[in-house]
């Protein structure tokens, strides 16, 4: 973002840049529904009663209300708020529709969402998030923390931004540890484990005795959180540490699955990493993080994990494994490191130009056979003079210029980059083929877009 | 909408329907791209003040503020709240990033707006908009009027909706008319016109008369009204009225323009009717309404014009033309009548059923093998008896199922719709073309969803 937004917070792109924003969420799409999961959209409100019911995050919400009327309050119960996560309406909505779904129920969601946060890199206060989840009804079979993993590292690979790692650990594994070291605030452990990357392994040690562990309980937790592998070797690495508990063996078990099958899915994409914990309560098995590597101060850019309970209507609960990508704070990284460029700002490849203001509707009949091939074409409302005509195509990328032939002679079309033209007709002629749409790519020294 | 939101006002759709909004929001997306108008997006959420510049509209308007803050009040400058359109915050953005656009600018914009109006029939509270506009710096030549009938025409055949009229006429035209009639407050003969296809002839007649107009000049502005061609012949008919005046000129012209480059383009789609006023003050030259042949009381599902400026910035002027579509009305319609529907609510094309929990490996390769190929496909992640895997298929109306090969026996796929079972590799297999992914279009009483 060379700009800055007159909203701070509140980020928006050029069109070359949402160009890359669309080519993002249109890869994720085509992933995602390659594995067959369904598209929904939730409304942008709730009831300020539902977002606040786990107490935490009140500071972070907007209220919203008529300005007429009286202004939003907590206690009114039919306030309503704009959503901060898309994880709390799926939730509703799946409760509010299980009638109408079929379970295991699989859905992504990509929807803006909001936070009354105080602005910083990368921090939003509005911003688009991609979510991706399977929610069972009930139950909900393992495999699908297995098949999760894979989803996200072919979306991952598909979206072309360079070496990453998906960092899996499951909570069982960690906590089965810490029930078998003798420690009874399993989760107290966790949350401090989850500051390691932040304060480092001294600091955490210290906080874990000021918890009530021994020192050695203390260095048997960061010992487990250190240990990181590319294959099902952290199995023996737990064991070497001489922890039992038949927690830890299920979490072993499990997390032992998702990384021999992503092995061979996506050698050394998905890796057993026993330091994440995930700050969030409601995850009880499987933990997903994923960081860009080079550009690690972005932190986790998709997390997620398995959940025991998404939601429950009293009778029943939808278990369910899922994972959320913070997909404007990546473009956002993305368009200033220039990792992602567009080839140009139009959908346009072709401009027709115009000899005279009579020609115009000759000119839209050239249009219309291109077009009807899926050649995106623009016509020129005036006739001006052709070297400017040529400048309207150049500053905006677009790369071919078409010539209306004029007396009795047949069109031409010109690439203006290399000046080539030759003769052509509208029924048969087609761009090269990375002309037709804008080309989405890691950028190229000789392409850079000029500055600005 | 077969179901109540739980919100009202703010719909949601089950799966199946969101496929038809996804096909409605693709279709206009391809055909805009198609003649070279880039997408953007602009923040939810503009200053108060900037929302009621024009007054008229605070009722409608959603503050946000944080919850524990001071709520947003009309007078507090910084205050903010969800725009209730996109033309307000596209203005905004096109002052703002003037210096990094290239006009004319050519822009779609497909987001979510807020009114807090009364909900009803076909009213809500959160609903999505599809925008178009061409925006010139200074100047904006004429021809962009006729080009955005041609688009928005294309664009509707293309959503197959049946039959439509897009009905054009032009503020010069009616202007000049009452002018040349000798009618001074011309925008308040306009704005009883406007009222026309509500209360009759006879009212407005009285309402003009109590405007101060004549007997006389109310029937001829009536008689103008009255006026609707497929072709030029309009001029004609206007002329017989014997009224005279250089703007009238200018109108007549114009919107000969149109409806003779639409006639050619989009035979019987584009007509001329001289009862189109548009409420807004805002439009200056040509204005459109369209109607959906047999749904008539939706209103107009599509509605623009020509202004004069969108937006200044004090320095300089920025003209325009555009249209809005109201796609969540159009959608909430459309679904409720059938008019358009999935073929199915999942984009899985296939699903591998599982014989034994450790063929899911294998059962993964092949997916791998058929998503390469654009196959949409998922795995059974259970070993359930096959008659329940293909339940699981047919519940989601997913076409194939695919058995792996046991024993040194090949695949094998089967059309569960057809009970055809072929020998299937899955580097080579197809699904049939329309089964690639869920078809939409108009419904037909074969294929019926069961009723709900």
């Amino acid at each position: 973002m060379a700009r800055k937004p007159s909203l701070t917070g509140f980020p928006e792109w050029l069109p070359a840049e949402r160009v890359v924003e669309q080519h993002v969420l249109d890869t994720l799409r085509r992933v995602f529904e390659l594995h067959g999961f369904s598209n929904i959209e939730t409304r942008a409100v709730e009831p300020v009663a539902q977002l606040l019911r786990k107490g935490e995050i009140d500071k972070e919400v907007y209220g919203i209300s008529r300005l007429q009327d009286d202004a939003a309050s907590k206690e009114d119960p039919h306030a309503l708020a704009l959503h901060f996560d898309l994880t709390v309406p799926f939730a509703r909505y799946v409760v509010e529709n299980a009638g109408y779904l079929h379970f295991p129920f699989r859905r992504y969601q990509m929807q803006k969402v909001w936070r009354g946060e105080r602005p910083q890199d990368g921090r939003f206060r509005e911003f688009t998030q991609a979510d991706v989840d399977i929610v069972g009804e009930g139950t909900l079979p393992f495999r699908y923390d297995v098949e999760l993993a894979l989803v996200i590292a072919e979306a991952l690979q598909a979206l072309q931004l360079g070496e990453f790692r998906l960092r899996v650990n499951n909570r069982k594994l960690s906590e089965g540890f810490y029930c078998g070291l003798g420690v009874e605030d399993t989760a107290a452990v966790l949350r401090e484990i989850d500051k390691l990357e932040k304060i480092g392994a001294e600091k955490v040690a210290e906080a874990l005795i000021g918890q009530g562990l021994s020192r050695e309980q203390a260095e048997a937790a960061l010992a487990l959180a250190s240990i990181r592998t590319e294959d099902a070797s952290f199995v023996e690495q737990v064991r070497a540490l001489g922890v039992e508990h038949p927690l830890l063996e299920e979490g072993l078990d499990e997390l032992s699955q998702v990384i021999t099958a992503a092995a061979g899915a996506a050698p050394g994409k998905v890796v057993a990493d026993l330091s994440i914990a995930r700050g969030l309560d409601y995850y009880t098995g499987t933990v997903y993080e994923t960081v860009l590597l080079g550009h690690e101060k972005l932190g986790s850019i998709c997390s997620g994990g398995r959940y025991e309970s998404l939601a429950s209507n009293g009778k029943r609960s939808y278990p369910g494994v899922g994972l959320s990508i913070g997909v404007s704070r990546l473009i956002s990284r993305l368009l200033a490191d220039e990792v992602l460029t567009a080839s140009r700002e139009v959908p346009t490849a072709v401009l027709v130009a115009l000899p005279a203001a009579e020609d115009w509707q000759r000119a839209q009949e050239v249009a219309r056979a291109l077009r009807g091939r899926g050649i995106a074409t623009e016509v020129m409302a005036t006739a001006e003079k052709f070297g400017k005509q040529i400048r309207h195509a150049d500053r905006r990328g677009i790369p071919y210029v078409w010539f209306l032939g004029t007396d009795g002679a047949g069109d031409q079309v010109k690439d203006i980059r290399s000046g080539e033209q030759v003769d052509a007709d509208a029924a048969t002629w087609a761009p090269l083929a990375e002309d037709l749409a804008p080309q989405v790519g890691p950028s190229r020294a000789d392409d850079a877009p000029e500055a600005r």
